[in-house]
């Protein structure tokens, strides 16, 4: 079993509004486990249903992209408050604006747990580069109801998990996706070229119960591992 | 006809979301109709229903009340975000985070949007201090689905709307509600009391037709209106 | 005796201005031991004199009520600092402008020192949402020469302290104040009514010896006790 | 007579607390008459008699020099917030903190009236950064009963004003004044030093008549010019 | 001639730095001219040498590659701000922080100039989000030696300009570059998904001579234009 | 040897800029092993040749001294974020731009990394106030190629380094210097004054090896040691 590290958990908005008592008490549990074991922890959290609606409406008025990804930002930040107040006081209840704030977070020992930052920036290119930043051992990636990275579409006749796969798989499997606001999904090419630039260990599991989070930072094989 | 004041409308955010273009793009037109006739806009805008389900489900884990205020506030920013971004560029693309900033917004001859600014203080409120701070002529509070302040229940068999009404009259009516994040309703005692130090004329109206917004500022008669 | 709570003290600001070199060495000796102790805690300081002095002139000339109130929280913020200072290093040289600083800095172990927040809220009500923030066990409401509530005016014949009371009894005593900017008296309906969402206990007292806060927290009977 | 220029205008903290009525009116109606001969105003207010007595009891404390600065800061924040309200709207509600948001505010066609920014700098000092940023045609430093510049101590036989005089005749003036928090007097030498480096024209007038300031802007021969 | 309009103008860092007097005081004339025929001017400014001397230092100690952004960023800030002053008082004397900033100071009529906003962001990235944010009718994209974009390497046997591409077509040429920070060429990906998904003008054009400026806003017939 | 005090630390920028990656590393051994030894250390880094190259060419359009000062402050930031960036997690990444920020920093028991905070103040200035906050026993003031104080220019003929000196006698050596934007040297008056308000040691050494910072904090002898 691993120890003492450093991890980034990215939780899809969707496994966080709308929202559970019981899995933010779960989450709360399993976050405290692994500070226990000396891990650090850091959070970030998506946007989604609410942001989704926003923009769907505002776009229709012909407002700008780069504002819309504002919408984006604030609703991600919501959901990201709501974690930092479950989670509180283990992490001060405030969102961090900027990369640096949420780095001076960690260094005082609390759980920073991030929304979004700027217009053009998937919340994943976010959990990327605070993953640089504090020097993570891993990047776990939360889907909702998926377990993993699939040869073809999760479910479907054929497709099946991959276990471990290398960047270049991932960037196959990925491309072709557009950048719309509110519509990233598993991961972006902005988000992987961070990944590539500092050779980061991203790992994709299902966050819908909240202990398979203590099992992927244990290094306890669930999920699909990138790795350089 | 009147012309050439100022004017706070407050929106509750049941009326913002779920949002709807038309209704989005109706309110543009109301604004900028106002504008046109020399009239000073500014606007607040209410949490709703995000806010009430994160708060509820927060609070059986135990989050201190005046953190909940935080969920509140952060999702009243949402919508107004949505609504400054509806309005841009008559309003910035940002909600002012205190009421300096909104006061500098107005005096650069755009619409300042609100949402909540701190814990233990409701958006009416916040819509009081603004309206006192810009020497509003009127404060509009637009209701969903009510046309004004009644006798009883809106709806129940005896109850009829007020045309006119004192502040004593609308602190009796209001009298009994409790506090709790989220909860605010109609019109909170401290909104009410900011109202009466600077004799504030204060307007409920149904807000689901923007168009109502500019007979309410015309003073054609639609709505309860709260005088000294 | 009592060890490792937390508490919450408020000061009137006419004990922090005119500026006493013994009464703040003081204070930091009383708030050094509750630290030994075990006690985590937070304080509030009141405006006073000075901003009353500034109010009363700049409404003369017209200037908006919620204006006057930015007044009352740079004037509280002077006294804040005042008392930051006297704390330093025992507390940070700055006063938070915002709940969630204020809560920041008490989980970095220090003592954070806030005045006023927002216009339309009295510093009692930022004291109250403060203890809620950070779960304190007791708010203590230090005043200057009187040592508690009373059924009457304090020192008219007949009039007697309480030494225990509901929040009802504090409501009915405290209601009919009005609420004019600078003018918060004893305690404001507002700030009560956080007090009673969150059923905090809350202790008035003479704050004139700083010794006895010290005894009020050590829960050794002096002030008067407000309990749901 | 002049026009159109623009002029950075210095108060001692003296003048503006304690506040009075009358005097912040006729300062208005002042600023007022220059705006509309087309002149660009700019406001500092220095700290006073309140800052000093938070000084001198926090000194006896043992608290460092410069955290002694940011009482000195607050407190002429606080004249400068009273005199910004008086001028409001023409000013906004707000004390701006950096050099840059009062150039901004300049831009916007407001008054910017601010205190002190920074620990070891005067609030003459940040008149004169100003009047560089602004490329004010002159700096004029308000006194409170002195009317310009003497060759002795003001009232004593044989001193007598000084019309107009060079830097380096300012410069022996003041020569052997002490820094000490809250301490400094007519000029120092900081201050003067920027006034050299970009040449600006400094009047010292006395500012207990509001109406003088609108004849030293004109040029109307009052107070002491000092010119390089 | 195109009259009023609005564009972004993105200049190479290294067109700022080492700084020429003749330079920025030819392209103050060029935005001078550009303003008084109606045209809505934003100007994004890249990092450059500077930055890249710090990077590679940095990223030798392991500094940690997202922290490294943050050194990119400040760089190209201070090349903005150097520009800001250039062009100052059609600019403010400061460079915003985030992208609602940069629209406010849009709205006032003056123009912004912006350095880097987020890690793992490019300075081409915040051009296009600004583009989109002020609906820009192009995005000027300025070069040091080069005068757009080719079918090879500039300046080699068989490499000609182009003067009108696709966006697939841009696509395939920038197709391959790494992402490191302060190694951003020509354009990224991440900027060119923004462009697309707003379906913006882009154009490249050697920036050499702020007189060249002119003639692309004019729309006279240099550089390489980029459109759907 | 000397244990447990604090030392706020001053680098001339030209130490720092052209960046070195062995002199980085070799900082961060040196201020590593002063932590261990119980030293509290906070580091002011000063701006150098990129600054001037700015300010003597913006200086050349008519810009403002105070904004070239902001100039020289951004130029000041960049070198001191690479400064922290070679100390992080030692140090935040990220640089404080008030005192206030920069104390807190070193409340939490990290290495505040300060460049400049306003115009018409010095880095040294900065240094010296930053001494005082948090009560250093000595400011050490390292040079570029320049061991301490001497009596002429340094190398000269019959110029000889001055190993203990007064603050008078250091007065005398500095009067005389130009308060021009970028162009502080030595020690300025206005950083002096600080000096002498709260009686500070000052050491001025060479800081070109990194070890030297080590001697002069244990008080090993080197550099010239400046003293009430």
């Amino acid at each position: 079993m691993r120890k003492g590290g450093s991890a980034v958990i990215k939780f899809s908005g969707s496994l966080i509004y709308p929202p559970s008592a019981s899995y933010l008490s779960e989450l709360r549990e399993a976050v405290k486990a692994l500070l226990d074991e000396g891990w650090r922890i850091a959070v970030v959290v998506g946007g989604g249903e609410v942001a989704r609606e926003y923009i769907t409406t505002l776009r229709a008025l012909g407002v700008p992209e780069s504002l819309l990804d504002e919408i984006g930002i604030e609703s991600a930040n919501l959901n990201a408050l709501s974690v930092a107040l479950a989670l509180y006081p283990l992490s001060p209840p405030t969102v961090p604006r900027d990369l640096r704030e949420a780095v001076r977070i960690s260094q005082e020992g609390l759980v920073p747990v991030l929304g979004g930052l700027q217009p053009g920036q998937s919340t994943n290119a976010v959990a990327a580069v605070l993953a640089e930043a504090i020097k993570a051992d891993l990047l776990v990636n939360l889907l909702n109801g998926v377990d993993g990275v699939y040869t073809g579409r999760p479910g479907e006749p054929g497709s099946r998990k991959i276990d471990s796969l290398t960047y270049s798989q991932l960037e196959e499997i990925i491309s072709g996706k557009e950048q719309v606001a509110g519509g990233y999904e598993l991961f972006d090419r902005v988000a992987l070229e961070i990944i590539k630039r500092s050779r980061l260990t991203l790992v994709f599991a299902d966050g819908r119960n909240p202990a398979v989070l203590v099992k992927v930072i244990r290094g306890e094989g669930v999920g699909s591992w990138v790795r350089p």
